[in-house]
């Protein structure tokens, strides 16, 4: 049923015993577990969905990674925009089909490749990283995420501003947000929306302090919490732990300077 | 810069003591506000981001509404999945470009315009609402949305099935989802993902049961707390009082049964 | 049963529309409520936990309010340290009987009574107070609760430090706790508690900054979030919303300057 | 200052790197740790509050241990009731010097030291337990903290009731509250309060129901999430990861029945 699979494409192996292994499908590999060899043959034989075995008789099951097992899964150097808040920031700067989106710094491209899934094939994505090695893992991963052709990669330090004008949205995640509001503004279109991240209180005063010296209206701070909860119908409760705290969230609306409208 | 407007555009009012109104423009038109009147004439004038007075001189901007400012201001009859679960929820299903996706119960079809935004003009959501009345809404929403094109409203009771099948993923959103599972089972591929959304405890338990029943894995239940701060840089802080609870949300694969692939 | 009550003693009036009325009894005194006439003589003739009727026929219990219900229905000027708050702190002060603790600003004297509670009759309470106002609502309120025999109120500006030595624990409400923290260690015995609560990040960041540069070891700051839900066993889920702030918790214990004990 | 240490005095050697060391004081004894060997001679000539010096150079405080200290580092056979709900516990209970409470099941005596501390030296707990193993270890902890004399154990299964009547307050702690409620209502005065705690929704469903089957009015559900911060005043910001749940706070105030009062 559905999809057939063949060489090059990524699957996920999920077992009972919640291990799960990311892979590249290739003909004659097999890949040793410890649950036992997974012969990769095997896969191509059946669909998404289906039943695979171990040597040892382990069973799991072949799915298409989602673009958050991708995210969690990914190799990265830095920290990243986890999925519970970017889909949210996302969300937030309105991103829709065919929109022109700066995106800055791309770090391991977590949040890019959130924003070139919105944008659509129509859109596009400038993803400015002033880190060269930062750039090349982001292009990596956007590529093998199938993602490349809507994101222009920029190696740039972005305090020189940015080569587009009247962008839709922008994103910015750089640990000195308020370095580059005022260039951020000048990229985005008139209503254009913006949004960063900052992991502590500090980092969140000073960008209020810049945003609130240029013209942004709709300022808005947020945090947000996730619990889990043990799926177990009798005994319905949260887990013990969670995560505590990711990054605040901060959104603004650009509007004109006084004197370029009335 | 930017945008022109034109009749039929969809604006919104921002002034600075909070009040906005969602407008569709109308040459020779006047808005009567608390604040004053407002001339829609000038908004042609003036684009997105640019300054706007009333007769009383209050100060506005025009802004072209997100759809978090369509969805939150919109005629409601039902209880709506908030922006803050359903960008969360689109995110967890994988939605993408192409993708072909089963929504139901629709309502006033606020989760249904956030899964045909990911699914582009290239995928399809196959929307079902047995209520009449709701079904209608639903429409005259996703049309002032700009989003009705990829939608397929059906007015149908869905405890006789779906006609899809193999689709990429289904949100289901009614009073007793435990009912229909097995008819959402049918509708999925392999690998298709599942989601629903539940406001109390005991929906979730019975709902869980019949998730473990059938062929799914990869079963979670997520709720989430979003804390708004005052925006104020020498004096940041949360608000003072915040939403409690929307829904908790739940999440599941769907694999096959054994016999078909073993 | 149980108590006899008395003119002068203080009930709580819980009807079942939720409406509550806290009374200092008196003899044949009538209430005049929404509900209808309450006749106190009938309060005289029943006992806590029994059913009294208004002149309507609306039914109400009798009940002794606790500290919770006083604080929350009390007279304030203020903002007061909330229940969930003043709890946790005396437990993390490690208040007990006997002991000999600060509080200061008293305000209208919530935590206060907390503490002297937590003291019992052999311990005592210095509460400082440099607005003679709130140092008299602070004298009410703890006379009303029977508890002013263990606390010395003192209508001082504390900047100059406190005439005590050696107390067990120190609690400081102030909006600028930076500048009196010095005083506070003086305060302290050695190992003594010290706590703080700040409405602001911005307030926490300078506390912490002075609580570095003294001798203070278990420096910790917490927030709580207290979530009610509804008491439905068939529908279980937290109320709409919920306080989102109220105060962040600072704790720190009191070491002695190296030159001292070396 | 302050106090002398002696043997039998309990301390806590709290060092730079975080490590705690919770000691029996004794005479001559050396205790060997990671950070080298504390000779306890040492802090008998010290007191609480001053620096100690590890064989190996290493500087720690002498600390009295806190109730919380000595919950959090007791040895337990059992699920505790944390601190962070104790104490909210506690208040809601409106525990106060003098009063007579029942606590049950006692467990390893971390909530009936805290009903123990709010009763004072004039009040008393009423311990129920009905395994032998635990009634002891609780009462070796009670006496370790200077609590046994105001608390009585009863090595017993609470199905046939309890021996008082009339008591202040109840706390139920048990997989089962429901089966028990009924025999809580009789031990409890007109207008007692009433207190259990459950990890489940499961569970908080099924008291409910027996709650709203007896005269228990005032019924509320609660759950508390404490969140620590990262106490760096440049970097101010919650810490990564944190307890999702412990327990939900159920609690009811005891009326009478109808025919006993009218």
């Amino acid at each position: 049923m559905a999809d057939t699979l063949k060489p090059g494409d990524r699957v996920l192996l999920s077992f009972e015993d919640e291990s799960e292994f990311l892979v590249d499908l290739e003909k004659d590999k097999k890949l040793h577990t410890h649950l036992g060899i997974i012969d990769l043959n095997e896969v191509f034989e059946k669909g998404p969905g289906e039943i695979i075995r171990t040597s040892a008789g382990k069973k799991g099951y072949i799915l298409i990674p989602s673009l958050i097992d991708e995210i969690m899964n990914m190799k990265r150097r830095t920290q990243i925009v986890y999925p519970k808040d970017s889909s949210f920031i996302a969300m937030m700067l309105d991103v829709k089909e065919g929109d022109r989106i700066i995106d800055t710094g791309v770090g391991s491209g977590a949040m890019c490749a959130v924003l070139a899934r919105a944008v659509g094939s129509s859109g596009k994505v400038f993803a400015y990283e002033k880190r060269e090695e930062f750039a090349k893992l982001a292009e990596s991963n956007l590529t093998k995420w199938g993602l490349i052709e809507r994101v222009t990669i920029k190696v740039r330090d972005i305090s020189e501003g940015f080569d587009e004008k009247d962008v839709d949205a922008l994103f910015l995640d750089v640990p000195d947000p308020w370095n580059y509001i005022d260039k951020c503004w000048e990229a985005l279109k008139g209503g254009g929306r913006f949004a960063t991240v900052c992991p502590t209180t500090n980092q969140v005063q000073e960008t209020l302090k810049k945003l609130q010296e240029l013209p942004f209206i709709r300022i808005e701070v947020w945090e947000s919490l996730f619990r889990p909860y043990k799926p177990v119908p009798e005994r319905l409760r949260p887990v013990d732990r969670m995560v505590a705290h990711t990054a605040y969230m901060i959104f603004a609306t650009k509007v004109c300077r006084r004197e370029e409208t009335e």
